[in-house]
């Protein structure tokens, strides 16, 4: 089956919009299920908004329009920690949400799926140990799309994500926060920094995707499969150093101004199972100096 | 610990109004948390209640003013099946309230939680594979009190049941309109009757979430534990005679009248492991003359 049309969720996030980018320059049909209120001037051009009010009804209406080959989901509310008043929008974005696309998917017809997870469903084991909230709402997330797999054979390919980084990434992560420090002289007050970190380019991420894309797509027998992305790691000193390195400037990373987070993750879980014939091309020092412009 | 003082959720319902009462008969303090809007009159006279419209700092308030030893979580919507309208609600009453009641709990230092879940859970393996949408609910709120957990060392022992039945039950299942259609004359169109039934007495549920509500008051180290209570099976067919023979009239079932199911379970999987001690001591045919009035 081609990929000629496509749905996507989180076309307006990091990863989701530099994937949406992507679909629309190889000639895809890309619909964009956005929340009620978006702002869709955000999308590119020729991607079809489907706003969504949480009625699943309307939702699938709009996607048996459209006729998806099938939908990547990478919408998610993303909170390393969360305060009790996070609860609901933690569970309102990544579970119900994911519930209602499902529904609204198989009731149109559309029964092939990448969905995103996260390393961090995986706390120093293979088996099922949440990090934080979020990571347990994108695993009780996974818990729904099963019924849907095993009831309404709805395929799925899962992919559980590391840490990101790329041109476009709004979300003050690490290797911009470095970058800005060491060019404004400022110092960035750190943990102790010994912590590995699991860190993929997004173009890398969108490769993984597209490959996930056609896995989905190859056969009739519905999938449930889950995968890893990731594996280049280094210590936060590592990687503080490297960055420096790169723009030749003195580092303005003060370690040890800070305590590791509760339940900091020091070393990542196994990438394993890594989603199969998937590389990164873009290895940490290229991607950094071109992030930095170097 | 005594159990001295106690939370409970789903105190209106079938089997928590029964161990409310029990629990009160007992001399317990009983708070029970219910919707906002709810027609508290059907509780129990003594039992106080924490109305909760999803305000989890609220409810926090509420939870720490009351100062339970541990809380009884036996909310919960259930659908066998469910229609695209139902999904919203299905993850509220079974996702958002459960993790919010965690929150709130831990927050107020209550680290003690009698979890309900459900054999529908597991269609015929052990491991996770659900029945229907109502079942992948209560894995995916099982996910989330596993963070609350591991991070904040909430104790957690989760019963898993079968089919219930007993006085006061307006839910119209099975044994009561069967009952219903022997008294009143009137043929019951049902399934061919082959499936296998796991009952047990509300009685015999109120027993087990007592001893379950004792195990998590044992001792300090945090449990995360999951049992089943039930283990009394018979097929429909032979339900149906039994009802017949205790109220000494004519059954009325006429079976094959209507399809089974999609997804009917013909065999419950195995009860296994059970709650630690726990028995049954109200056989089927007591039970059901008894609620038969014989």
């Amino acid at each position: 089956m081609m990929m000629d049309r496509v749905l996507i969720t989180g076309a307006t996030g990091f990863i989701g919009g530099r994937l949406t980018a992507r679909l629309v320059r190889d000639g895809r049909g890309v619909a964009a299920v956005v929340r009620a209120g978006s702002d869709v001037s955000r999308l590119p051009s020729g991607v079809q908004a489907i706003e969504h009010d949480g009625d699943v009804a309307a939702l699938t209406a709009a996607i048996a329009g459209w006729r998806p080959q099938l939908a990547f989901h990478l919408a998610s509310l993303y909170l390393a920690d969360h305060r009790p008043s996070d609860v609901g929008a933690l569970v309102a974005s990544n579970i119900t949400f994911a519930a209602g696309l499902a529904e609204a998917l198989t009731a149109a017809g559309v029964t092939r799926l990448v969905n995103t997870g996260t390393a961090w469903q995986h706390f120093g084991t293979s088996a099922y140990l949440p990090v934080n909230l979020y990571a347990a709402t994108k695993q009780a997330a996974g818990d729904l799309l099963r019924f849907y797999h095993d009831a309404h054979c709805l395929s799925v390919v899962t992919l559980k994500l590391f840490d990101s980084y790329g041109p476009g990434d709004t979300r003050r992560k690490l290797i911009q926060l470095l970058v800005d420090a060491a060019r404004s002289g400022e110092m960035l007050g750190m943990s102790p920094g010994e912590q590995v970190v699991d860190l993929t380019h997004v173009d890398d991420l969108v490769e993984a995707f597209l490959m996930a894309g056609e896995r989905v797509l190859a056969d009739d027998d519905p999938r449930w499969e889950e995968f890893f992305v990731g594996g280049e790691r280094m210590t936060v000193r590592a990687l503080a150093a490297l960055v420096a390195d790169v723009l030749d400037m003195p580092g303005k990373a003060q370690f040890g101004a800070r305590p590791y987070r509760v339940r900091e993750v020091m070393c990542p879980p196994d990438a394993a199972p890594l989603l199969p014939r998937w590389t990164p091309r873009i290895g940490l020092e290229a991607g950094i100096r071109a992030l930095a412009g170097r």
